[in-house]
C-alpha cells in the first residue's frame, strides 16, 4: 500500500505487549501508523494457562485490537500475516500478497516455545503461546479424564491420569499447579475414577523451580506444589518425547498428556532481515532497540535481545519488559519525526516478578522485598487485575476468581474443536 | 460393556435438553443409568446465536454434564460417540469400539441443519448447531469485515459487507438481526469501510418470517428487521449457493458470508434402527413415545416426529417440546422398572414461544396473549435466563448483557481456530 503524500509511516507489526505499547505511545505523534497482526485480539498472555486450565475463557483475557485502538484515528489496523521485509524497498509484505511501504519500521512479532531442534516433539507435548494453543491443551488435558473414566484396565487409567510439564518457569509452574486444583474441582463428577489421584510430574532442568527468582521463593514455590500433590523433579533431562511417553534420564515415562513449557523460539524477524541471530531466534538491538545494521527497523519485545549495559544476560521476554520497550521506541519516533532532542538509550526498570501456584499460593519479588504464601497470592491478583485495564472483562473476570474461590469450582471445562495435531473429521457428524 | 448383576440398565444416548430430562426424571428409581454423548457439555442451545455474533461466550450457555449430574449416584457418563444399535442383542456400539447393553434404551440424539439433499452447499453456508458452528460463523462473520476493511475495489468490499441468512425461522430472525446490531456495534472500529453499511439479506421461501407464529406478530417482527436495517425477503426460493454467491430465484447474489437456518435433518438415530424415516430423517413414534416396533427403544427431542392425536404436523423440534418427553420417559420407565401402573399417553403442554430481533425488539406467544417490542424483550430476557438454572453462569450472563445494553458493545469479537471448511495450515505459524 502506498503511503500517503509526506506523512511518516509507521509500520508495526505485532500487536503484543510491545508492539500495542508503541502504537499508543504514537498516539499524539504527526505520522500514519499502520498496524498488521494475524489475530483480531490483543493478548493478555500471563494469565493464559486459566484459559488451558478451564478458569478462564479467553474473552476474559483478550481483547479486539480495534476496540482498544477505537480512538486513536493515527492508526489503520490489518489483520494479516507478514512474511518478509525488505529494507531497501522500505517496505513489508504478507501472506495475502499486500505489501506496506514503511519510513519506520517496527518488529514485535514475538515468540513461540521452541523444542531445542526437536521439533517432533510438539505433536506430543504442545507449548502454550496462543489462544489456540490454550483450547489444545485444555482439550488435551479434559479428555485424558474423560478417556480414563473410560479406561477398562488400571494401567491404561494410570498412564491417562499422569501429567507431565516439561519446563520449570513461570509458565511450567503455573500449569502444574492449576492442573493439580482441576484435579481436585472434579473431585465428585467420575464414577469409576477418583480424579484426584491425578499424578503431576514437574520436570526442569535446573536445581530448582523458577530459576530467576530467589533461592528462598523458589523454595517456597516447590513446597506449594508438593502440597498440591505436584511431583516436582528437579536436575531432570528430558532425552525424548513420544506418544504419551516422555524419556526422563533414559528412563520411560507413561503420560497421557504432556505440556511443554522450556523453550522459546523468537519469530522469524531475524530472517526477514537476513540477519545472524544465536539459536534461539533473537534479533540483536542496540541501545536504543534498533536493529543493528539498520537505521530504520526497531525489535522489540520476545523476539528481541537486548543486554543492558554491564549484563551479560539479554532481559527477559516478559511483559514488563515488552511495554517498556515499546513505549520508549514509539516515544523516540514521535521525537524523531517532530525534529526534536531524541531520548536517551533504553533502559529497562525492574518493578518486580511474581508467579503464582494456585489458590492462596504465590511469589512475588518487589525490590528488596519478597512475598509469598497467601499475601503473595492476593498481591499477584490485585496486580494481574490492575494490568487488564481497558478489558472490558475486569469486572467479570473478579467475579469469576470470587466464584471459583468460595466454590472450589472452575467454569470452563468446555472440550471444544478438535486438535490441531490430528487429522479433521468429517464435520457433519451429529451429537 | 456388561450391566451389574440384576440390575436394569437405561442407557441414554445424547445430554441435550430430551436426553438430561431423561436421566435427571430417573435420579429415584432403582436403575443403573448410563449416558453417552460426543460432548463433554449440556448446551443451551436457544441462545447458540449470540456465541455466533460475538456476544457471549459458549462457557455461558454450556456446562459440563458431569457437574449438572455431580450429585446424581445412578447414572455413570461415558464422552463417547455411539454409531449403531442393536436391537437383537439390545446393545449400542460407539466409535471408540465400546459396547454397552441395555435393557431400555433412550435416543436422544438430536438434529442437525439439512440442505434438501444439497450436501455440497454446507461448506458455503455452515448452519448453527453446536459450539464448534457458532465458532465457525463467528470467524466467518469478523473475518469478514476484517477482509473489507482491507479490500482495494468497491466490488469487493461491498461483497464483503453483504451477509445472507437462508432461512425465515427463529434461528434465521435471530441471526440476521445480531448480525445488523454487531455491524453498528463496530461504528468506530474501523478506517477504510463503514461498519453500519453492511447489507444484511434475510431470505425465507414462505409468505412471512417466523411462520410458526400468529401473523401479526410475524409482521411485528418484520418490521423490527427492517428498522435494523434488514433486507427481508419472503417468498423467495434459494435455487443454488455457491463460493461467496447466492442464486435467488435465478439471480446470482454475492455475499462474502452465506449461513443457513433453512432445513432440519434428524440424526441417524432411524439408520442405527432400521425404519423408515422421512426426508428429514425423523424418527416416528407412538403415543408413548416409544419407537414403532420396538419395546424397549425410545426416540425423543429433536430426532423424534411425534404427532399428537388430533394433529396432522408432528411437534416442533424446540427445548420445551424436548424437556417434556425427556421427562415423560424417564418417569415412565421408573415406574414401569418399580412394577407400578404405567403413566398415561405423551401430552405436549405448549406454555408459548417467542423469538428476538434484538435489542428491545422481541416477540412472545403465551397462550392467547402476544407481546412485542420492549416487553416482549424483557419477557425474553427474563425466560432466557431462568432456563439457565444450574448453570453458574447466570449472574455473569446478566451482567453480559447489561453491559452489552448500556455500553452498546459486543464483548467476545475474536477469531480463533481455524475454519473446519478450509485446509488446516501448519500449526507453528508465528504470530
Amino acid at each position: 500500500m502506498p503511503k500517503g503524500k509526506q506523512s511518516h509511516r509507521v509500520v508495526v507489526v505485532g500487536a503484543g505487549f510491545a508492539g500495542l505499547s508503541a502504537v499508543q505511545a504514537l498516539a499524539n505523534a504527526p505520522v500514519e501508523v499502520i498496524l498488521i497482526d494475524r489475530h483480531n485480539y490483543h493478548l493478555f498472555q500471563p494469565l493464559l494457562y486459566q484459559v488451558a486450565t478451564a478458569a478462564l475463557t479467553p474473552a476474559e483475557i483478550a481483547a479486539p485490537i480495534r476496540k482498544i485502538l477505537r480512538n486513536q484515528k493515527n492508526v489503520t489496523i490489518f489483520m494479516d500475516e507478514v512474511c518478509g521485509v525488505s529494507p531497501t524497498d522500505k517496505s513489508v509484505t504478507t501472506s495475502s500478497g499486500r505489501e506496506f511501504s514503511y519510513d519506520t519500521l517496527v518488529l514485535a512479532t514475538g515468540a513461540r516455545h521452541g523444542y531445542f531442534g526437536n521439533s517432533a516433539w510438539e505433536q506430543h507435548a504442545p507449548g502454550l503461546k496462543t489462544i489456540d494453543d490454550a483450547f489444545e491443551l485444555r482439550m488435551r488435558i479434559l479428555s485424558a479424564f474423560e478417556k480414563a473414566e473410560a479406561a477398562e484396565t488400571t494401567e491404561m487409567r494410570q498412564a491417562l491420569l499422569t501429567f507431565i510439564v516439561v519446563g520449570g518457569g513461570p509458565t511450567g509452574v503455573e500449569m502444574a499447579g492449576a492442573i493439580a486444583e482441576l484435579s481436585h474441582s472434579m473431585a465428585r463428577d467420575f464414577r469409576r475414577i477418583d480424579s484426584t489421584s491425578a499424578r503431576i510430574i514437574l520436570i526442569e532442568g535446573g536445581d530448582r523451580v523458577l530459576p530467576t527468582f530467589r533461592r528462598k521463593l523458589s523454595e517456597s514455590a516447590r513446597k506449594a506444589l508438593v502440597s498440591l500433590g505436584v511431583d516436582v523433579r528437579t536436575d531432570a533431562r528430558v532425552t525424548d518425547i513420544g506418544d504419551c511417553r516422555v524419556t526422563i534420564a533414559d528412563k520411560d515415562v507413561r503420560a497421557g498428556t504432556v505440556i511443554w513449557a522450556a523453550g522459546v523460539q523468537a519469530s522469524p524477524a531475524a530472517t526477514w532481515l537476513g540477519v545472524d541471530t544465536g539459536r534461539s531466534g533473537h534479533v540483536q538491538v542496540g541501545k536504543d532497540l534498533r536493529v543493528e545494521g539498520f537505521d530504520d527497523v526497531y525489535a522489540i519485545g520476545d523476539t528481541a535481545a537486548h543486554i543492558p549495559d554491564g549484563a551479560d544476560q539479554p532481559l527477559p521476554g516478559v511483559a514488563p519488559v515488552a511495554k517498556q520497550m515499546g513505549a520508549y521506541v514509539g516515544t523516540r519516533i514521535s521525537k524523531y519525526v517532530q525534529g526534536k532532542s531524541t531520548v536517551s538509550n533504553f533502559e529497562y526498570k525492574n518493578f518486580g516478578s511474581m508467579a503464582t501456584i494456585g489458590r492462596n499460593r504465590a511469589i512475588a519479588e518487589l525490590g528488596a522485598l519478597s512475598f509469598r504464601g497467601l499475601v503473595g497470592w492476593l498481591l499477584w491478583g490485585i496486580v494481574h487485575i490492575y494490568f487488564l485495564v481497558g478489558f472490558r472483562n475486569r469486572l467479570i473476570l473478579m467475579l469469576n476468581w470470587l466464584w471459583a474461590y468460595v466454590t472450589w469450582q472452575r467454569g470452563v471445562r468446555l472440550i471444544t474443536g478438535e486438535s490441531a495435531y490430528q487429522p479433521k473429521k468429517h464435520v457433519t457428524k451429529i451429537d
